[in-house]
């Protein structure tokens, strides 16, 4: 088992990764101090059916007593009614504000587990069982939490933080392949922006990790969180420097919202907007024609889209861009790449973002 | 103008208080470092009918672009509808994320903005301008923000500390008479459990209060804003020791509930409930006979009620206390008085305490 420790003063917390965790999950509890009783379970329908059995049983063995909140899987139920269904269980569950509420799945989840922990009661321990390869990487760490609103996504959140975060990679060989390998987006984009021996690593190993090697992703969780960890160390609640994660979410974003969430994954949009992030940042002088090309192929040879779609017009990417949270005083944020490892901030309107799609129909 | 400063490390923020602050508050948020431009007031349908050119104006002046939210007035819309509302307008409004709300009314408008300001994009800026003594001697400190949930009150909210908070004592002068009395009850209440000399003064010069003498208000209003800066210095979000600001609140809560928040202000129920918990410490051989009198003859004085109506029953009391979110292991935390000044914790289960009410109908 590896560890990860997520520096935030009184927040501190521990995130605990490795192989066959989950049916280990009572006792870790018990080790963080978690006193036994009630436990609030929240999971989601496909994630539910195949490890609800195994996570009772060892949450029962440990002397807690859980109740299963479970809710249909899928980004467009990550909204107030399924956040209203959460706070009636968790009701009637008979929570009390020391109950543990345990998020166990991919980011839907964990996102909304993670607000309905933050807001009940003002506030209940959390606690994240990551299930999904994006969630492990990037929910983790952070402390973000959120619903959707219908102007927008994660337009209601909360920053919270965890109390432990448990990561079993097993989890990942039941996870869908695309799902997977949106997450290796997350992966990739630490990489690039933090990490150029985290990069050679992906560039040298990618395909023992496509492989599922359960060891290779232990090390590549590990290293992702702790690189994550650093930048929020450095700026909790987004001051300044933690906008460096929104590398190719700005476009990203833009591109699941103009797609109504439905043809993208997360990651698949992120790829797209990395992408497209390294043709701005090369075509503003700020990269090489080299950087630019070793980034494109690492994403390309993960299995990612490179292309974004031409039945996306830059007017709808425009305004995608413009509704964004991270707009300020009308200029957008947009995290540039120098070079592997090397980010900075341009501050860009919508207008001149879209400006450097390609294409006449963009 | 008096200030109080509450030292939160990184959320430390001043209180401002004075007579007339309302009229110049746009210069006191650029005093505050708050950047020209877009800002959101919240408020209700009677304070802005009555301050809402006012402060427009002074906004205005100073180079904000404000845009008003106006709820209609009543602890009846503190909920999910409303709340859906106001980040309905905060996107109409086009509010971006380093843009302030600021809360302009009483309790309900300082709850609600302040569970929209926590959570509307993770987190805006927040500013209350307190209008009610309620507000102004009880939210003004602490960061506490809900809404209500069928299930119970302030069921779902969040810590969240504002930057600035503004006093004007002169809107005292339009408050309506029952609610400035209630508010005068939680001014009793920091005088009972943290300081003799404010109990003292209340004794002396109560008469003067109820007349708004506003020097007597100022001062009245920086004590108990630095009585509830102490306890929530030392607990932020009530691990232990802010307990002790819920003294009379577990019977006023479940009064509150059980009349469905119609029949009596919040105060009122506080009122009850603290002449309640003095007769339940003197029967536990806590307090004397002699401090129970004068924590009684003081809020009867103050024209507030003492006795709970025989209406309510034991029954319908216990089960509001065990739905009361304070419940940890089926046993509340209540605050108990050992003198004026002093108090003590008791774990006692609903039972025990309605046990304590007089007379057999109850």
């Amino acid at each position: 088992m590896e560890t990860v420790q997520v520096n935030l003063g009184p927040r501190t917390y521990p995130i605990r990764i490795g192989s066959g965790l989950l049916s280990h999950l009572g006792p870790l509890l018990r080790d963080h101090n978690f006193a036994a009783g009630r436990v609030a379970v929240a999971t989601d329908s496909n994630v539910g059916k195949i490890y609800r059995e195994k996570t009772a049983a060892t949450l029962t063995t440990a002397g807690f007593d859980p109740c299963f909140i479970e809710i249909p899987a899928g980004e467009e139920h990550k909204n107030f009614a399924w956040l209203s269904f959460l706070y009636d269980k968790l009701i009637e569950g008979r929570l009390e504000r020391r109950s543990p509420l345990i998020a166990l799945g991919g980011g839907v989840v964990g996102d909304m587990a993670g607000f309905a922990a933050a807001t009940f009661q003002r506030g209940l321990p959390f606690v994240q069982v990551p299930t999904s390869l994006l969630a492990q990487v990037d929910s983790s760490v952070g402390g973000k939490t959120a619903v959707n609103h219908s102007a927008g996504k994660n337009l209601i959140g909360a920053f919270y933080q965890p109390r432990l975060v448990v990561i079993d990679v097993e989890t990942l060989t039941t996870l869908p392949r695309r799902e997977f390998l949106s997450g290796v987006a997350e992966v990739i984009k630490y990489g690039v922006i933090l990490s150029p021996e985290l990069f050679s690593l992906l560039e040298e190993q990618l395909s023992s990790l496509l492989r599922l090697d359960a060891l290779l992703l232990t090390t590549i969780i590990k290293t992702s969180c702790q690189l994550k960890a650093l930048v929020v160390e450095e700026d909790e609640t987004e001051g300044d420097y933690r906008a460096i994660l929104n590398f190719g979410h700005t476009l990203g974003h833009a591109i699941e919202t103009a797609t109504e969430y439905k043809r993208f994954l997360h990651g698949e949009a992120v790829a797209m907007g990395m992408v497209f992030a390294v043709h701005l940042s090369q075509q503003r002088g700020l990269c090489s024609a080299a950087v630019k090309d070793r980034v494109t192929r690492l994403i390309k040879k993960a299995g990612l889209p490179v292309e974004i779609p031409k039945t996306l017009s830059r007017d709808t990417l425009r305004l995608g861009i413009e509704t964004d949270k991270k707009v300020a005083g009308g200029k957008v944020k947009f995290v540039c790449l120098e070079d592997i490892g090397r980010t900075r901030f341009e501050y860009l309107s919508a207008q001149e973002i879209v400006g450097h799609l390609r294409g006449g129909s963009q």
